[in-house]
């Protein structure tokens, strides 16, 4: 399955939104659940099979939902599942037993909506860029759809509730993914990722909660949904986000104008080794594709095209691998394939 | 001082004596020690100086040495100092105060004499490759002239005395360097180092005793200097030298063999880094150097000559980039430069 989604032209994950150099995706989902059923931990796996067949027989209704398709989670094989993780459009607690879960996505992948997730609806917009207004519009939109049709479980005092209390008011999670090169190379990141903390922000890995920052990818979100109108919530977090990006801008000035050599020479590693291994894990690619863009945003490296590394970034993963090449492989086999296909890329030059 | 040995075509430090792949070179040397004044650690400054005084108007009756040149040591700059010892023409005990001090040197290197160093006289024969034969006979001619002139510290029970009680005897200390890049990608080297040392020999990093081992180098030697006859002392040098080697050829067949891909990557990645590098220390570029040079040696790397490779490991190092830009540099400018030259003499380019 989603081998059209490979080499998607179309995918949010092209990177071609406003500001996307600094700020690659701009990411708004809301949690609802159904009221006239169990929240998810605790509904039967009938209940949530029950919510799905729902679901399903209504989404086509919603304007912007009508070309989506409907995944019942359970038809999918693990490497499809990890392969819709590494797109960023299920969470990584979607993966494993899923009877009763089912996923509705549009073939941009900007509209995912999860069914019976940690809530019954946990429906998502993610944007190339930076570009949470119409992220929000879009996804106020479907909101209102399903609230014509679905009641949501709401207290008029407390908001939308949701199965995890930080989720309760708005529902709302904002988030932007950042690529803060410069801020980690000039070791600057600690202080801004501090001071977010104190703010009532937090940043997380590539993959969201409890996972490990790679390629310098940070994802910048609100900590808690409560207290603040979504208006509110994402005006602070454009705030914060923009604060980010001129400090990173900072950063690369100051490494352009004090530190150029050790710049050059890190930018020049990056791109030699990418060109030229043999074995590379994903963390590694990570590491150096990020070098790799800080370089070529700075005009150090100017024979290779921008998007052709943010396609890499996708590519390279471990899922992204093994659809590529149509078969389950071995972490030594994805290392050996990954830097070939990474040398093949970035020189236009094949090799055995 | 100096400028024309840094480009010394006929230096034995251009590697090009037998089976200079793996050894890189032969050496012995006599210690020995006039009758007739205290030992170095003894005499005073007076008596060194007048023993400098009388070799030196002796040496150039010896017909090997008649084109041979006197440097009195305290005539050196630090930089010259350390340029010959990065020649392994003299010892790191050889630099410091250097009254009473003087080196003899012919001008392909091939035969020095220390001065006043531990013992009155230290007398050296380097060939390239593996030449033992040829150096010991080329060392028993200088010592029979030397002898015929001098009266040296001698018991017939003992044999020569020396400073140090691991030379008395013959005075000899025969070593091989060899390079065993493959023996220590397969991590078999402490094997072989430790079977060494069970037999008397040793193995020194690439200066000598106390010395780093970098790139792959060994400097294998005997222990003592006492019991057997200088042949004897030879023989089993060589014989060691040759099981080493042996080992070390298997060790690349089993890396050709059984794990190609990782060893292309190595190699690889290395030629890649000095290549496009902007910054590089000694010890980086000597790791590199030696992984590509197995590159070389095994056939997978084709465009570059060992001989440019074997020529890098000489030129890099510290003083020897100070004597190429005749000029005094901070370590940061010698990591800056010496990428420069690296990736100038590699690639063919010159860029800025």
């Amino acid at each position: 399955m989603f081998e059209s989604f490979l080499e998607n032209k179309n995918s949010w994950l092209n990177g071609k939104g406003p500001e996307s150099n600094i700020i690659f995706s701009s990411r708004i989902r809301f949690a609802r659940n159904l009221s006239n059923y169990h929240f998810p931990w605790k509904a039967s796996i009938e209940e949530k099979e029950e919510i799905l067949k729902e679901i399903f027989s209504f989404y086509k209704n919603i304007d912007l939902l009508k070309d989506a398709i409907f995944i019942d989670m359970k038809d999918l094989e693990d490497l499809d599942k990890q392969f819709l993780l590494e797109r960023h459009i299920i969470s990584q607690e979607f993966i494993g037993p899923s009877r009763g879960k089912g996923l509705i996505l549009t073939l941009d992948e900007v509209i995912s909506i999860m069914i019976n997730e940690e809530d019954h609806l946990r429906m998502q917009i993610i944007k190339s860029g930076f570009d949470l207004k119409k992220a929000e519009s879009l996804l106020n939109r479907i909101d209102d759809e399903f609230s014509k049709f679905f009641s949501f479980a709401f207290l008029s005092d407390l908001g939308y509730l949701t199965s995890c209390p930080t989720n309760v008011g708005t529902g709302l999670r904002v988030s932007c993914m950042l690529h803060l090169p410069a801020l980690v190379l000039t070791r600057r990141i600690n202080k801004v990722l501090d001071a977010l903390s104190k703010i009532s922000f937090t940043a997380r890995g590539l993959f969201g909660e409890g996972t490990q920052n790679l390629g310098d990818f940070f994802q910048i979100s609100n900590q808690n949904s409560l207290g603040l109108s979504e208006i509110e919530f994402i005006d602070n977090l454009s705030s914060v986000v923009k604060e980010i990006k001129e400090q990173e801008l900072e950063a690369r000035d100051l490494l352009l104008k004090k530190y150029r050599i050790s710049l050059e020479d890190s930018v020049y590693r990056a791109y030699a080794l990418l060109c030229n291994s043999r074995i590379m894990s994903s963390k590694e690619a990570f590491s150096h594709l990020s070098m790799l863009a800080l370089g070529i945003d700075l005009n150090i490296i100017e024979n290779i095209k921008r998007d052709v590394v943010n396609n890499l970034f996708i590519i390279i993963q471990p899922a992204h691998l093994q659809k590529l090449k149509k078969s389950i492989l071995k972490e030594e086999e994805r290392d050996y394939i990954r830097a070939t296909i990474l040398r093949e890329r970035l020189t236009g030059f094949k090799r055995q």
